[in-house]
C-alpha cells in the first residue's frame, strides 16, 4: 500500500471523462473485476467533486443556496429512473448538479437548523462507514464498532454522572426515536404486561412535558398508543423553563382523575429558546409521585463536554433515561443520536424479541455483545464511527474549548443584538446558542404595541424570503404563543467566527430597510 | 474546477504523514481556513485507504475476517475517549486499523445476510450524502432531495401497481419502523381516536402474521401497545408460507373472543426461507374481514423489478401498506428502507405534530413540499440520494439483469447442492435467494432419524466458527421449528459468480470432513 501507481493520481476531469465518461457502472467493480483503474478513476472524480464543493462551502464569498420553488427545481434537474444505464460521465454530471442545486448547510453563514456545520473528520468517518457498509446488530459482523459504541456510550454515561453499574444504551436514528425508546421503556418498567398483553388491561396512562418541549415527546405518546391528549403540557416561564409548581398540580389533578402519571419529560436546552427546565426540581416531584424522569437533552447534551457549563445541566444524573444528539452540539454528522436507560438490562427486557436466525445462543463467542436485541430496529446503521473519529480528533480538552467557544460566540452576538437599533430580543439574556431575536424595521418603530406586532408577524417571513433569495445567509424563524414571528439563531457550528454574526446583522438590516 | 494543482495529487502515504501527519483537526477546515491543502492532503490519504480496501475486499483470495474474541478485539484497538486530541497521523492509523479488524461484508464470498455487497455507485451517492450532510424534513434545506424522493417512491409506486392518485412514502431507518409505521397507519385509519386519546377507549385490537415472519411486526404490536400475545402467528406450510385457511380460522376465532382484529402482515420473501405468502387468498381474507392488509416484502420487492419473477407478488398490489428495503436485494448501501401507504394523506394524518418552528405555513414556496410532518422521525437521514444514483447507473434494464441473474445463481446453486454428496435441502426447491440446507459429516450419515438429527444440530454452528477462523466465507446458520441447526445461504451480492458458489460447496465439505 506504500506505492502508488501512476493511475491513481488526480488527472485532468476532462482527461477522466475521455477514458471512463462512456463506461457504465456494470464494467466497473464488483462487477467487472478486470477494471480496478477504471474504477478507481471514477472514485477519484467524485472525491475532486466532493472536495471541490466543501471548498466553495467553507469560501464565505459562495452563496447558500440558489432559490428555486419546486416546480422549477424539477426542471433544473433530471430526476427520473431511465430504462437504460446512465453511463460515468452521467452520474459524475448529476453529483455536481445536486451539489450545486442543494443548500450548503456546512456554510459558515447558515445558521438555520440546530445541527449545522460539517467537520470534516466526522465527514471521513462517514465515508469510512459507508465503505464497511456493515450492520451494527451483531458482534459476530461488526466486532470494531460494537465495541466502540459500548466505549463510547461509557463516556458518556461518566459524564451524565451515573453510578457504577448503571446506564444502558443504544444509539438510535434520531432524537424522536430516541425519545420514544425511552417512553416505551418507561412504560414496560411500570407495567411489563404491556409488552405481551397490549394496553387494554392497565390503567389509562398519562405523560407530562413542558409546552416549549419537542412535539416527538407528544409523537412518542401518539405511537406507543398513550395518545397525545394525555402527554399534558406544563406551562414555562417567559424564558421558556417548565414550572415545577405547575407541574406538580397538574400530575395531581391527573391522578385525582383517575389517571395514572407515568412519565415526565424535562427538556435541557428546548428547541426554540434554548432553556433549560429545573432538573432537580423536576426530579424531586418524579420521586415523590414515582414518575419517569426523562430528560431529552438532544440538544443541550453537549454542553455536558464543558466543566464551565455543565451545571446548567445539574439534575441530569438524576435522570431515569435521557436522549442526547451528538449531531447536534457536538456537530457529528447527521444522524447520531442516543438513548440513555439507567436501569442496566431493561432496553433487553423492553425490546428483546428473541429472533433465532440473528442472535443465536451457540456462537462461539460471548453473545453478550450481540446489541441487536435491545434495538426497537433490526438492522442499525453504523453511527459511532463518526462520532467516535471526531471525538478521537478533539479529545475532550478540544470539545471543551470548542462548546466554550460557541458559548463566547452566543454572548457576542447577544451584545450586539442588544446595542443594534431595530433589534430586540425575545428573551433577554438568551439560556444557551438559540439566541431569539425581532428585527423591526424603521418604518414600524414608531407604530403602537399592537399595531407593531400585527405587523411583525409578517416581517421575519418576509425578510428570510428575501435572504433566501440572495442565498447569502440563512436563519430559521417562528411564531410561539402570542409573540409574532421572531427569528431563531442558532449559533452550533463549530466554523462560526465574529464576522459571521456581525454579517448576519448587518444583512438582516439591509434586507428589512425597504420593508 | 478544470485545472488541478500539484497538491491535489495522491502523493506517496509517507510524504504525506510527513508533511500532515503532526497536524491536529483543529489546523485543518472548518477551524482553519488558511489550510486548505491540508485539508485535502488529509482527505485524500483517508479515500487511499478506503480505495485500498475496497481493491483487497474485492479480492477473492483475501480474508474476510480475522476472528478475534471481544476481550482479546479490545486489546487491539485503543478505543478510548483521550483527554488531548490525537494528531491525523493517530487517525488515520485508526481507520486502517478498524478496517482491518472489521469484517468485508461486502467480500464476494460473504454470504451472511439478506443484505449483502458493496455497490460502489451506491457508495459514492453515500459519500456525496456525508458531504451534503442535510436532513429531509423541509424543501427549504433538502430541495433536491425531497423532489428526488418523491421521484423515486413514484416509481416504486408503479412498480408495486397501485392506481392512479393512490400511494405516499416514507423513507425509514430500517425494515422495522417502516412495519411499525405501516401498524400504526393502520391502527389511525381505523381508530383515529386512538392518537390523541390512546388506547383506553377502543376494543382489544389484534393482528397476525405468519409464524416465520420477521420479529419485527411483533416489535411494533409491543411498541404500539397492541402487545406481542395479541399479534397471532399464522402457522406455514412445510415451503414456509402462510396458510390462508388458518388465518381466516384464526381470524374468526379471535373475533369471538372479543378481540378486534385489525391488522394482517404477509410476507413477500421471508427472512430464512425466502417464502412469499399467498397475497390474493390473504387479500380476500382481509376483505371479508375489513382488516388491513400489510405486505412485508422488505426483501423480496426488489423482484418486483424483473418482469420473468414478479408474478411471485402477484397481490401485492391490493395491500393497503407495504415495507421496502431497496438495501436488500437491490443492494443499496444500509439504511434504505421504505414504508408505502396506499391511502394518500394518512401517513401525514397520523404522524402529524405540526410544530411551528419547523412547519410554517408562510413559507415563501409550496409547503406541501416539506414533508417532515409525516414522518415519525423529526431529523431524518437523506436515504434517496445512494439509491437515485444507483438505480440511474443501471437503469431498469440493468436491474432487471441483476435480479435475473441472482436467481439464476440461486438455481445453480441449488443443482450443486442436490447432487454433492452430504448436502441436504431443508426446502426443495427454494422459494427465492434464500437456500436453506445442512451438511451431514460422513460421520454421521449413516446414523438413524434421531440420532442424525440431534448430532447435526452441533454441527453448523462448529462449521461456523471454523469458517470465521479461517475468514474465507461466512453464511448464517439457525435452528427453525422441529428442525435441527442448518445454514442459511443468501445470494444477493451482485459480485457473485458461481465459482463463489463452487467454493462455498467444497469450503463445507473441507471444514466438515473431520467432524
Amino acid at each position: 500500500m506504500m506505492i502508488v501507481s501512476s493511475s491513481a493520481r488526480t488527472m485532468d476531469p476532462q482527461k477522466v471523462l475521455e477514458k471512463i465518461g462512456k463506461l457504465q457502472a456494470s464494467d466497473l467493480l464488483p462487477q467487472n473485476m478486470e477494471n480496478w483503474e477504471q474504477t478507481e478513476l471514477f472514485l477519484k472524480e467524485v472525491v475532486r467533486i466532493l472536495l471541490a464543493y466543501i471548498k466553495e462551502e467553507n469560501d464565505r464569498s459562495s452563496k447558500i443556496l440558489e432559490f428555486h420553488h419546486p416546480a422549477e427545481m424539477a426542471t433544473l434537474c433530471d430526476l427520473q429512473i431511465p430504462e437504460k444505464p446512465q453511463n460515468l460521465e452521467d452520474l459524475l454530471k448529476s453529483c455536481e448538479a445536486v451539489l450545486k442545486l442543494g443548500v450548503k448547510t456546512g456554510h459558515p453563514r447558515f445558521f438555520n437548523q440546530i445541527s449545522c456545520g460539517l467537520d470534516l473528520v466526522s465527514m471521513a468517518g462517514e465515508w469510512l462507514t459507508a465503505t464497511a457498509n456493515t450492520n451494527m446488530f451483531t458482534y459476530e459482523i461488526s466486532p470494531v464498532f460494537i465495541l466502540m459504541e459500548k466505549e463510547v456510550t461509557r463516556k458518556m454515561i461518566e459524564l451524565i454522572g451515573w453510578g457504577e453499574g448503571e446506564g444502558d444504551a443504544i444509539f438510535a436514528p434520531g432524537g424522536a426515536i430516541a425519545n420514544l425508546y425511552a417512553m416505551n421503556a418507561a412504560r414496560h418498567a411500570k407495567f411489563p404486561r404491556v409488552k405481551p398483553l397490549g394496553m387494554t388491561d392497565i390503567p389509562t396512562l398519562c405523560c407530562f412535558t413542558s409546552e416549549d418541549s419537542h412535539y416527538s415527546i407528544k409523537g412518542a405518546a401518539a405511537v406507543t398508543g398513550v395518545g397525545t391528549d394525555m402527554c399534558f403540557n406544563i406551562p414555562t416561564d417567559s424564558r421558556g423553563r417548565m414550572i415545577p409548581e405547575a407541574l406538580e398540580m397538574e400530575v395531581i389533578k391527573r391522578k385525582k382523575m383517575g389517571l395514572h402519571p407515568f412519565f415526565v419529560s424535562a427538556t435541557a436546552g428546548t428547541t426554540v429558546y434554548g432553556a433549560w427546565d429545573p432538573l432537580h426540581q423536576i426530579a424531586d416531584i418524579c420521586e415523590r409521585h414515582h414518575l419517569w424522569f426523562h430528560v431529552d437533552a438532544a440538544w443541550g447534551g453537549g454542553l455536558l463536554l464543558s466543566p464551565e457549563y455543565r451545571h446548567r445541566l445539574s439534575g441530569i444524573e438524576r435522570a431515569n433515561s435521557l436522549t442526547w444528539n451528538p449531531h447536534k452540539l457536538m456537530g457529528a454528522l447527521l444522524q447520531c443520536s442516543a438513548c440513555f436507560i439507567r436501569q442496566d438490562g431493561l432496553l433487553f427486557q423492553t425490546n428483546q424479541m428473541s429472533a433465532d436466525y440473528l442472535f443465536q445462543q451457540d456462537k462461539p463467542y460471548d453473545v453478550s455483545y450481540d446489541t441487536g436485541d435491545k434495538a426497537m430496529q433490526c438492522g442499525r446503521h453504523n453511527d459511532i464511527f463518526k462520532l467516535w473519529l471526531m471525538w478521537r480528533s478533539k479529545g475532550m480538552e478540544g470539545y471543551r474549548a470548542q462548546v466554550n467557544r460557541l458559548m463566547e460566540l452566543a454572548a457576542y452576538f447577544t451584545a450586539r443584538i442588544k446595542q443594534t437599533e431595530g433589534y430586540e430580543l425575545v428573551v433577554d439574556p438568551p439560556e444557551f446558542l438559540n439566541i431569539c431575536f425581532w428585527y423591526v424595521p424603521p418604518s414600524l418603530r414608531h407604530l403602537d404595541e399592537a399595531e407593531k406586532k400585527a405587523r411583525l408577524e409578517k416581517i421575519a417571513p418576509k425578510i428570510k424570503a428575501k435572504m433566501m433569495e440572495r442565498g447569502t445567509t440563512m436563519v430559521g424563524y417562528q411564531p410561539d404563543k402570542q409573540r409574532p414571528n421572531f427569528f431563531r439563531m442558532i449559533i452550533s457550528n463549530q466554523a462560526i467566527t465574529r464576522h459571521d454574526l456581525d454579517f448576519l446583522v448587518q444583512e438582516i438590516i439591509d434586507i428589512g430597510k425597504g420593508l
